[in-house]
């Protein structure tokens, strides 16, 4: 642990990085942010719209006509998608693997979990899990079939650790990629491979404003107390933590509590200040999660209006997964 | 919390028990325990031959001539499957909603990550995540519909708190599976059911010569620790714990260190004797895990010789995802 005081940190300039969800919020915050310390950078996203608006931002900010700036359209909810997109990315620069990697896509649509339907379950697992899972898999098989250094970096975000009423699809995804992370942060010691995760809370992004359009006024009531940030402060904190070499990337105090009280196994970054935020969380989450717990019980009269309003209780009713 | 003392036990007798997986392993297990204890069980599986023979078990158990054992073969890992078994199941109950569901279906096929393939690693998040989801689903739309009571009991495992090289596929869905329970605890505060997560260590079943079948061997070093318990021995735990309320099950010594040092809001049976596991955790997990990486540091060069035995590093190399 004492050796990271001396550890060089990690430097983007020069490096290929490879972003995706990069046409926006957090994707295009970082995309932005790597083009100023001088690296060469691909995104990729869906939306060719977007991503052509997105490279205008990321030329301004260029730092040198040698930089490679590109972006590409994809879907990366398939692992064909996903090889693809390592492909076309990958052009460009003699086909060697990108030095870093990104994992900034998905979105989020919070609803109660007996709205849900088997679409909306596995659209939200797709943009939760397999988004970055698919990558993963195809970059990891070429960097170490390459013998080459890299780093991945997956998303989280503070559903990850804590999760809430409303996120009955959006959390487990959410878990999932932090299991994938903890798993090949160990055994990616078998190559030269670094694992990285970020857990941001409320970010003021478009996709924020996505997932309100469906979020439960209740878990909507419960979030007032998180402050939120902006995907440009955000994508500050989390190129610091992968500098720095910090495995679970958690940049803030909330983050912080959160993570130390999810621990489990995944490398602390400071043993010392750690323990503190263990013992805050131990005491403090059981306070807050009893606060929760009754709001929950307090909407109860409210929600079963709100069900009755939407005749979930009739029998013709359709919300049964179809 | 200490009204947990004078609160009653749940008891099983003459209430419907819905116990997925049923036919064999922790699942057989658990329904011959609910047998006993005078309940109504069905069991869900796959195999129509081992459906037979645990039937047979189960009727040898049996407290009553009145109890209904009943038996049905489906495939949980869709949200139909789902929904027929429960239309199938509820059928001899007056189509009410069983009063508990046991989803003890699953298995574990863990593998080194770039030996995955975009059909190993969606079969095991069906596995892990999906066979319990769509239960879930299909079951809370009806209680909540029907406003009936009812206990929903998800299963997860130590990999779903402590997660280890091998498991990059299965080690998602295990967390996954966690994020919804505890989702779940909190919103199903709106209606009458109660959620339940066991989280058991290796086991003695049938599922764990397969699991061992695909095993790398780096694994098996790492787990040769745990020194395991049989099916039987582990059902009882687990009912005890849903019998007394508990929401986090971890009837064992490494069971209860993990949870403490993956706790996040999750309720405590016991705030006092969980800061002597939170404790034993902050400092006996970070030495063990510093052992473990060593150890597969350790196995680079062996690993490398694997990878090169199996062609992965030849250029016609098919590994990658089909």
């Amino acid at each position: 642990m004492l050796g990271r005081l001396w550890a060089k940190s990690w430097d983007p300039k020069g490096k290929h990085c490879y972003v995706t969800g990069g046409s926006s919020g957090l994707g295009l915050a970082v995309a932005k942010l790597l083009v100023l310390k001088g690296a060469h950078v691909s995104i990729v996203s869906r939306n060719a719209q977007r991503l052509e608006s997105a490279m205008k931002e990321l030329e301004t900010v260029r730092t040198s006509p040698n930089q490679i700036l590109k972006s590409y359209s994809y879907d990366l909810i398939t692992a064909t998608g996903a090889r693809e997109a390592l492909d076309a990315v990958c052009e460009p620069h003699q086909r060697r693997n990108p030095d870093a990697i990104f994992m900034l896509a998905g979105s989020c649509h919070p609803r109660f979990f007996i709205e849900e339907t088997e679409e909306t379950m596995k659209t939200q697992m797709d943009q939760t899990y397999w988004v970055q899972a698919w990558t993963a898999l195809e970059a990891s098989k070429r960097m170490v079939r390459d013998k080459s250094k890299g780093k991945i970096v997956f998303h989280s975000a503070y559903i990850g650790y804590i999760t809430l009423v409303g996120y009955a699809a959006y959390g487990p995804g959410r878990m999932a990629i932090r299991a994938l992370a903890d798993t090949l942060r160990q055994e990616f010691l078998l190559y030269d491979i670094d694992i990285h995760i970020a857990f941001p809370g409320t970010m003021y992004t478009p996709g924020y404003d996505i997932e309100n359009a469906t979020k439960p006024k209740i878990t909507l009531k419960i979030e007032e107390t998180d402050p939120g940030v902006t995907g440009d402060q955000y994508a500050k904190g989390l190129l610091r933590g992968v500098q720095s070499g910090d495995f679970h990337i958690s940049p803030d105090l909330l983050g912080n509590i959160f993570r130390a009280s999810m621990r489990g196994v995944a490398p602390s970054s400071n043993f010392f200040v750690d323990s503190l935020w263990n013992f805050i969380g131990w005491v403090g989450l059981p306070i807050w999660r009893m606060t929760v717990d009754s709001t929950v019980k307090g909407h109860r009269k409210e929600h079963e209006e709100y069900l009755s309003n939407k005749g979930f209780y009739s029998s013709s009713n359709k919300s049964f997964s179809q």
